[in-house]
C-alpha cells in the first residue's frame, strides 16, 4: 500500500475513508497530486477522472443525489475550484451532500503573483454549509522550509508558530475541521469546501502512514415538536374542512405507504404532487399547472384551502405559487428538519423533523376524519381535465407537447427518469408517468447547465438504467458531460430539439423578430449527432411522430453503446400548442 | 426606437452607453430580458448571443483584452452568473475591465424557494473590484405591488422607504452604484458586477426614456512618485553594475520605442522578456526559461542582479521566480499604477504609475551609463543557447517540441497569436517568435478553462486576424467556445494533441502507471474533428513533420470557413525531448 508522503493528504483521506466517502470525482492538476494518490492507491475508493471541473461536480452530485452520501470532488489550485460553483449552488439549494476538496498553495504563496494562484479561503462563501480553511502541515521535514526560504516566512506569527513547536496544534486543528465539515455535509445535507494546502515537494509516496486522524462521531439532534405546537396543529387541523399537502422535490420512497394511505382517507385533504415528488396515490393530484392554470379566480376562491402543509424541496410549478400567494391559507406548515421556505409568505409553523416523524406523531392523533367535500370538488376539476387532456392529444399536430406524450408513456417500467431545466420539466408535469419511474431534475437552482452531467453521475451508481430527457440548449450546454470513460451502455439521453431556448416562445416576448430569435431564443441550426460520433453514442433521430415511435421501439433494447435520441419539433407551433392547452382544458 | 419600462433597466443601458460600454454579451434568460431589449434596440452596442455563460464571459475578456475598455456580459438569475466566475477571477488578476450585468428577482424572493433565484449579492467577493447592488425600482407605476401584494412586503422597511416617498432616494444610489461601479473597471482595470433586481413583467416596452441618469466621470489620480524615492532609486541605479529588468504581461506597443532604446544602451542593464511582454529589442532576452534553466549554482550566483525593476502582469517563468527567490536583489522595485506583487520575497518600492511615466521621469535623470560587463556576460550565455537550441531541433524526433518550433516560425506576420494553458505558453517561452506578432494568454489565473472563448472575442473585434495555440485539453474543456455565429472566416486553430495532459508527464510524478494515464495525464482517444464540423471549422491534420509542413502551407490561406488544424504527436517521447532540451543546452 502506497500513500502521499504529506501528512496533511493522508489526514484528508483518510477522514474521507472513515467518513465513508466512497466516490471521489478526481480533475487532473499538479497541486492536488497529493491527494489523487492518495485517493487512488486505496481500494476502498471508487475514483473517477473527469477534466472539467464544472462537469465533475455535477457528476458527482448525480451519484449524491442517487446514494444519499457525501461525494467528493478534487481539484487543483486556481480557477479549477471556481468551475464547481455552479454545482456547489445546487447543492446548497437541493440539499446534497457535496465535499469540495480544493488543492491551494501555501499561505505565503498566495496574493504574491505565483502562477495558478487565487484567494480560495472561503471562496463559496454564499452558498455553503462549511468552509474549513485547512493550515499548511509543518510536521514533514520536507515542508519546513530551509535555511535560505526562511525569510520567505515574512509573517512573524508563522516564525514562532514554528518555534513553539506548534505543529501539533496546527494538525489537531486540521483534523477537526475536517471532521466538522464532514459531519455538516452528513447532518444537514449539503454542501461543504475544505481547502487545502500544500507545500512541495507534491509526487512523494511512503508506504506507511505517518498520521492516525481522530474520527469526531456526527451527533444527531433528536427532532422533537413542542408539545403545544403539536396541540396547536391538532386543534386546526381537526376543525379545518380544507387542507392541502403540497409535495416538492422529494427522493423516491422516502415516506412511509402507511401514512399516504392514511392522508388519502381523509375527504378533506388533498395532495397535489408533482414528478419530481416521487409519491403516487390515485386519490393524490399529479399535474399541478393542468388542474390550477384554467381555474378562473371565484373558482381559485372556492378551492383556496385553510391549511397548507408542505414537505420535500422546491416546488416547480409556478401556477401554484401564484395560487397560493394570492388566496393564502390560514395556516403553512413545512415540514423539514432543516430548513423552512416562506414561499407563500404565510408560514406559521417550521416543523423541524422528518415528514415520517411528523406523521407518526401527528396522524395517530387524528382521531376522527372532518366531513368535507374539498376533495370530492378538486377530483371532479381533475377527471375534467383528465379528459379535455386526452382530446387535446388527439386534435393537435407534432409538436413538442406530442413529443413529450410519447416519450413519457415510453419509459419502460423501473427506470430512473432525468429530466433536464427548464421546458422539459415543464412539459413533464403536465403528464401522469408511471409510478415505477423515480424522477429527477436540479431545481435547487433551477440551471441549465449540469442537468447532463448530474444524469450521467446518477446513470453510473444507480442500479436501475436511467434516461435523461432534455431540451437542445441544456444538452448543448453541458456536452462535456459525455467528456468521461463512465458511461454505461444502459444510459439514454432523449433531446428535445426545437431549435433554441423554445420556452422563450411561450413567456410575453416579442416573438418573430430577428432581436427575438438571436437573443431570446437563440436559434441554431445544431445537432446532437457529431457529439455522438465524438463521445460514443449510438445516435437516432425523428421528427414526426411515426419517426417517434419506430425509433422509440429499438432505444431501450440493448446496445453496445450508450443511445441518444434526438427529436426535431417544429418550433412556430410548440408554443401555440401549449397556450391553447390550458384554454382548452378549462 | 424602444426602450424597455422598467426605469432602473434604462439607467443601465444609458449608463453603459454614457461610459462608452460598446460590446454587450448576452446569455439567455427571462429575468434579464428588459436589459436584452435595452440593449438590443439601440445601434450603439454591438451585442452578442453566447448561450453558455462560461464561454461567454471569456469571450467578453477577449474583447476587453483587445479593447482595453469595458466589456459587459448580460445574464438572468440563477446559477448563471456563478458559471462568469473563472472568467471573472481571471480578469481580476489580469486586470481587464469585465463588466457583469447579472438580473436577479426582487428581494422579496429571494431566499424563500422560488425558482432560478441564488444568492447573487457579492458572490463574487474574493475576486472582484466592486459590487454594485442596486435596489428594485419602485418608480414605474407596474412595479408598485398592489394592493392585495402589498403583504409580501414584509419588511417593514421597504413599506416606509415607500410610504415615505423614497424611490427618489432608491433611483440616485443606484445610480451612483452603477457610476461607481463602471468607474472602477475603467481606473483600476479590473472587474467589477452590478446586481440588477427586476419584477414582473420584463418585457413591456416604450417609446420614451423615463429616466435621465446622472453621469459621474471617473477621476483621475495623478500618479506621481515622492521625490525621495526617485533620488533613492536613482542613487541605486548609478551606483549598480548589475541591473535586471524584468517584464510580466503586457500589452503590445505599450511602452514608448524610445525607453527601450535607451535601456537597451546600458551595459549594467539586463532585460529580460517573455514572449506575453509584447517588447523585442536585439539586446534584450527573450526565453527565460532557455536562458536559465541549466545554470549552475555557481552561475546563478555570479548573474544574481543587485537591482531587479519589474513590470507587466504576471510572470510565466517558474525557473526565473526560483532564480530570484534564491538570489535575491538588494533592491526590487515594481512600476504599476495599480498593485505589486512581492513575487520574490524582497519587494522594496511600489512605484505607482506607468512604465512611461516612470521612464520618462527617471531615465531623463540618470546621467551616465556605470562601467560593467553584467550584460556581456549574459549575452554569452545567450548566444551558446542559441547556438545550442538550434542543434538540438535538427537531433530529435517528431514531438511536441519540433511542432512548437515549426508552428511558431510559419506563424505570417502581423498575426494576433492567443496562447492557452499550460504546456502550451510554456513551449511558446522557448522560441523566438517574429515581433511582428501580438501575443496573449490567460496569465491571471493561468487557467485552461477559457483560453479558446479568449481568443474567439479576441479574433471578432481585432483588425488583425488571430490564431490561438492551445493543448488537446485546454481545447476540448472550452469546446462551448466554437458555440456562437460570431466567429470570423480568418480565425484560426491549432491544437497540439498529445492525447491527454501531457505536462504532467514533464513534472516528477510516476509515469506509465494506469493510474498515472488515468488521473494526472487523463489519457484520451478523442480528437476535433467531429467538433469541426459540428461548428462548421475546415479541418486539417498532421501526425509527422512533412504533413504538418504540408499543411501549413495551406493553413492561413483565405477559406469559406475559419480553420483549425489538429497536431498529433508521441506522448511517450514528449516530456524526454523536452527534459533533454535543457540538459543538452548546457
Amino acid at each position: 500500500m502506497v500513500y502521499p508522503k504529506i501528512p496533511l493528504a493522508q489526514t484528508v483521506v483518510q477522514l474521507c475513508k472513515a467518513k465513508n466517502i466512497k466516490h471521489i470525482i478526481i480533475s487532473p492538476g499538479s497541486r492536488n497530486a497529493p491527494l489523487t494518490i492518495g485517493f487512488t492507491n486505496d481500494e476502498f475508493f471508487s475514483c473517477y477522472s473527469i477534466v472539467d471541473e464544472r462537469a465533475a461536480a455535477f457528476f458527482a452530485l448525480g451519484i449524491a443525489q442517487q446514494l444519499h452520501e457525501p461525494t467528493a470532488v478534487v481539484c487543483t489550485s486556481g480557477s479549477a475550484l471556481l468551475n464547481y460553483y455552479p454545482a456547489v449552488a445546487e447543492a446548497f439549494y437541493s440539499d446534497i451532500p457535496l465535499v469540495v476538496l480544493s488543492a491551494d498553495r501555501p499561505k505565503h504563496l498566495i496574493g504574491i503573483g505565483d502562477g495558478q494562484t487565487i484567494n480560495q479561503k472561503n471562496v463559496y462563501d454564499n452558498h455553503i454549509l462549511y468552509s474549513a480553511n485547512l493550515k499548511l502541515d509543518l510536521k514533514d521535514e520536507n515542508n519546513i522550509p530551509g535555511n535560505e526560504d526562511i525569510p520567505i516566512l515574512k509573517n512573524l506569527e508563522d516564525k514562532f508558530e514554528r518555534l513553539l513547536g506548534l505543529q501539533k496544534d496546527i494538525q489537531t486543528n486540521n483534523e477537526e475541521e475536517i471532521n466538522i465539515a464532514i459531519n455538516f455535509a452528513v447532518q444537514k445535507k449539503g454542501p461543504v469546501h475544505i481547502n487545502i494546502p500544500f507545500d512541495e515537494p507534491l509526487y512523494e509516496m511512503v508506504e506507511k502512514l505517518s498520521v492516525n486522524p481522530k474520527v469526531i462521531e456526527a451527533s444527531s439532534k433528536a427532532s422533537k415538536i413542542e408539545d403545544y405546537m403539536l396541540q396547536s396543529c391538532l386543534e386546526d387541523w381537526n376543525s379545518a374542512t380544507k387542507k392541502m399537502i403540497l409535495v416538492g422535490v422529494n427522493p423516491p420512497n422516502d415516506i412511509e405507504e402507511k401514512w399516504l394511505e392514511e392522508i388519502a382517507q381523509d375527504d378533506s385533504v388533498i395532495v397535489l404532487t408533482e414528478t419530481t415528488s416521487n409519491l403516487h396515490h390515485s386519490s393524490f393530484f399529479p399535474s399541478i399547472d393542468q388542474l390550477i392554470a384554467p381555474l378562473n379566480s371565484i373558482e381559485q376562491k372556492q378551492l383556496q384551502p385553510e391549511i397548507l402543509v408542505t414537505f420535500g424541496g422546491l416546488i416547480v410549478s409556478k401556477k401554484i405559487k401564484q395560487f397560493l400567494r394570492k388566496y393564502k391559507p390560514k395556516h403553512h406548515w413545512h415540514i423539514d428538519p432543516k430548513t423552512a421556505n416562506d414561499t407563500f409568505f404565510c408560514l406559521e409553523n417550521h416543523i423541524e423533523m422528518t415528514p415520517n416523524t411528523f406523521f407518526s406523531l401527528f396522524l395517530q392523533k387524528v382521531t376522527h376524519f372532518v366531513k368535507s367535500n374539498y376533495r370530492d370538488t378538486w377530483t371532479a376539476v381533475k377527471q375534467t381535465r383528465i379528459k379535455k387532456h386526452k382530446e387535446y392529444l388527439e386534435a393537435i399536430p407534432f409538436s413538442d407537447f406530442t413529443v413529450f406524450n410519447e416519450v413519457l408513456k415510453d419509459i419502460p417500467r423501473n427506470y430512473i427518469l432525468q429530466v433536464s431545466n427548464s421546458s422539459a420539466i415543464r412539459y413533464t408535469q403536465l403528464f401522469s408517468l408511471s409510478k415505477t419511474l423515480e424522477v429527477y431534475c436540479n431545481r435547487g437552482t433551477s440551471g441549465i447547465d449540469g442537468s447532463t452531467s448530474t444524469a450521467v453521475g446518477c446513470a453510473v451508481v444507480s442500479k436501475k438504467p436511467t434516461v435523461l430527457i432534455t431540451g437542445d440548449l441544456s444538452f448543448l450546454y453541458d456536452s462535456n458531460a459525455l467528456w468521461n470513460n463512465y458511461i454505461p451502455k444502459n444510459f439514454r439521453i432523449i433531446v428535445v430539439n426545437n431549435t433554441g431556448g423554445g420556452i422563450f416562445r411561450i413567456l410575453p416576448g416579442h416573438k418573430n423578430t430577428e432581436n427575438f430569435d438571436t437573443y431570446f431564443e437563440t436559434n441554431h441550426k445544431l445537432t446532437a449527432e457529431h457529439l455522438c460520433k465524438m463521445y460514443g453514442f449510438s445516435y437516432q433521430k425523428a421528427s414526426n411522430i411515426e419517426s417517434l415511435q419506430k425509433e422509440l421501439n429499438t432505444f431501450y433494447k440493448v446496445g453496445k453503446q450508450p443511445k441518444l435520441l434526438e427529436i426535431f419539433t417544429p418550433k412556430q407551433i410548440n408554443d401555440e400548442v401549449l397556450l391553447n392547452y390550458f384554454e382548452f382544458i378549462k
